[in-house]
């Protein structure tokens, strides 16, 4: 017999994860906070509003019982929204002990303090080893993993020990696991993708352009890795698949909410119009408020995300929007990042 | 009046960045190598070949004279296919005097040494100052730059005062230009991009989805920053207009020659049957030659451009070549790259 895990959460992705860890011969116990999706589980073996068309082995148990879902387990995997992520840590954490391995697989910013999810898990589990903890993240919708398509993915740990861990855990034929030390810089590139995914469906609604919308993607990484840098990450995280990788999936899929939103923004509907037609959480727009904080407090510049904190919460034009960061004053690419490798030679 | 500029080169590519110059107030000199394209401009300001639905204004005057064309000129900008590069630059070569500044925006090896085309420049005008070089890439679609759709690019000079005057030269309102120190890194991010595309679009025959997509991009930029950086690039060049972004562009846009050609691949065509009927030249089928060759030579690893080389010359099926690819050792992202920023804590 495998691993026993405890999935938290049984949206999307920690539904498509559990199916992960059981292809690889482990006994899963996922928690719903709803009990009409363990209920579903139980009688169908579906999940049909977070995950339709596929069917769950009998290796994933469902509860709605935290005490339970935690009674016995090797890990702990978080998976639920970032609205959600303090609140359900607090109840965790009297099951949690100090060696439990716990990984989260959750983009976003707490909306209390700005913390990454890594801070909220030490906050609200205190007796946890900081050790102990990792984050997966990287370019992964969860309905391919579902359907065993082929899939890379970062998890990050302090620890290369824990990494590891989880890389065994997680790795199969379909689902590629690369380890990285760099925890904030994992965090961030997942957090911060949305911004950017909001920018390139506001330049797509205003028919901008393939070269615009390259342009903004490759300028917004220059920016979150500007504001990754002053917050400790390493450059080179956004260069690999918890960057660039999960942008490029974000920013071309039509899938993507924040994209969507972005779209009909361009489109000329108000914030208003787009918010309520989506019926949805958009976590980019979230993000752009915590990204515009964080970039004033480490006074790093960001104009992809101020022009988009502008026309989301300012009532600024989207096309002038766009204008304004073509127009800006001539630039040398590399003077703005961290570490310059290279310099003129005269 | 603005500078005068011979364009060497009436191709889309040539075309468009014609009149980015004419639209800047330059006069614009541009050689064609047929006859029927001079004829054609004269006549119906048109070049419908390569970039129908433009009309050219009377400031470019085209010729397929050479001496004519570099009769008087402040600055050159070459814009040739790379296979009639070397060619064309040895009858260039002439009209050429030391304090030239030459720009050139070819994207691909020179096919007798592997060379990069500016290393192709300075060969065939030995009297040439390198300083007064430079490279013009990024992610641009001629068309979308035709139609003044907005548009990001890098020009790369070992010399400030060089990079500068052409960014001067070119930028604009909806041209967007910036300046980059690092010749070898934009010169090689523009011809390898291609090979990655080919990839993407054999995955994407093999309907792998989005997240393999997304890997695939990642992973390929990943190691053609790797060979970069033994050829003396700088990592930070592919992870700007010049790397990631081209990527994008030659990656996502159904346009692209290099992922149609992959993408008929992954659907169970032949080598052949791709060449033939796509009646044009696929670069990157010979940038996979050049980057295997190169690779081997530089002892760097680069697992995609290999799986394609054996795709591409060794009737590998492809399906087991991007399995192949997703089931390698177990790896850590960071350990790969030249420079570590951020190490394991233990």
């Amino acid at each position: 017999m495998g691993s026993s895990v405890a999935v938290i959460g049984a949206g999307s992705w920690g539904t498509a994860l559990a199916l992960v860890l059981a292809d690889n011969g482990c006994k899963v116990t996922m928690w719903a906070r709803r009990q009409e999706v363990v209920d579903e589980i139980l009688a169908e073996r579906t999940n049909s509003r977070y995950l339709p068309d596929v069917t769950l082995p009998e290796t994933i148990s469902p509860t709605s019982d935290l005490e339970r879902a935690l009674a016995d387990h090797d890990y702990v995997l978080a998976a639920m929204p970032s609205v959600a992520f303090r609140d359900t840590m607090k109840q965790v954490s009297p099951f949690i002990h100090k060696d439990t391995r716990v990984i989260h697989a959750t983009k976003g910013f707490d909306k209390e303090k700005l913390n990454r999810m890594s801070q909220v898990i030490l906050e609200e589990i205190p007796q946890l080893d900081a050790r102990n903890l990792a984050v997966l993240t990287g370019p992964s919708h969860a309905e391919e993993v579902s359907r065993r398509f082929p899939t890379t993915v970062v998890v990050a740990s302090k620890s290369r020990a824990t990494a590891e861990a989880f890389q065994d855990l997680f790795m199969n034929t379909y689902f590629r696991v690369y380890t990285n030390p760099d925890v904030v810089g994992a965090e961030l590139g997942g957090a911060l993708k949305n911004i950017i995914a909001l920018g390139v469906g506001l330049s797509d609604g205003l028919q901008f352009g393939d070269n615009a919308k390259a342009a903004l993607m490759t300028r917004g990484l220059t920016e979150i890795s500007r504001l990754g840098i002053q917050m400790g990450a390493a450059q080179m995280t956004f260069a690999g698949l918890a960057g660039i990788g999960d942008l490029i999936v974000t920013c071309t899929s039509k899938h993507s909410r924040n994209w969507r939103a972005g779209y009909q923004l361009g489109q000329g509907k108000t914030v208003d119009e787009v918010l309520s037609s989506m019926n949805m959480v958009v976590e980019g727009i979230h993000a752009t408020k915590a990204a515009y904080a964080l970039s004033q407090k480490h006074e790093v510049i960001m104009p992809i995300t101020n022009a988009i904190f502008h026309v989301l919460f300012e009532g600024k034009n989207p096309r002038a929007a766009v204008e304004d960061l073509m127009g800006r004053g001539k630039t040398h690419e590399m003077e703005e990042v961290a570490r310059m490798s290279m310099r003129w030679e005269e």
